[in-house]
């Protein structure tokens, strides 16, 4: 259980330079990473996952994405829905 | 050929509802419709089809999401890199 956690990257506010180096870093012990963003993040999500691809060519590449939407309470009490995204990387055959 | 265009939802900078409507008159006559977006408004392509998969609940589904990047010339005669999403929508077996 404690290993699988671990193998999901959340993207929120950093720079997108930072989820790329986790990633990796995950990736260099792991046989797949998923990165998991919601709302806005959802496109550095995708940046974060062409960035990862691109640096480490050719050894990973996108496994599965996946979109979806999570219902929300926002500070006004109100239910909102925001998108999602599940982008899994994988190591190629090699 | 002509009608292939047709099948295409390309996400700009207009309201979401109007690229909901766009899709949903698409999906009335096509079997399925991508969309297609590229950079900050691949977050948006992501809102618009759970909006229309939602609205039209459970006529359509999502049936395959793909991310990639594309390499553009910006107005500084640079290259860069954008990410890109393409969303196809499908109906579903009734």
């Amino acid at each position: 259980m404690s290993n699988n956690s671990n193998d999901t990257i959340f993207i929120g506010k950093k720079p997108l330079m930072t989820y790329v180096t986790s990633t990796i870093v995950q990736l260099a012990t792991k046989p797949n990473v998923i990165i998991k963003a919601r709302g806005l993040t959802t496109a550095i999500a995708i940046d974060v996952s062409q960035v990862v691809i691109k640096k480490t060519k050719p050894a990973f590449a996108i496994d599965r994405v996946s979109i979806g939407s999570e219902s929300l309470v926002s500070s006004d009490g109100k239910n909102r829905d925001v998108s999602t995204i599940e982008i899994s990387i994988k190591r190629t055959a090699a």
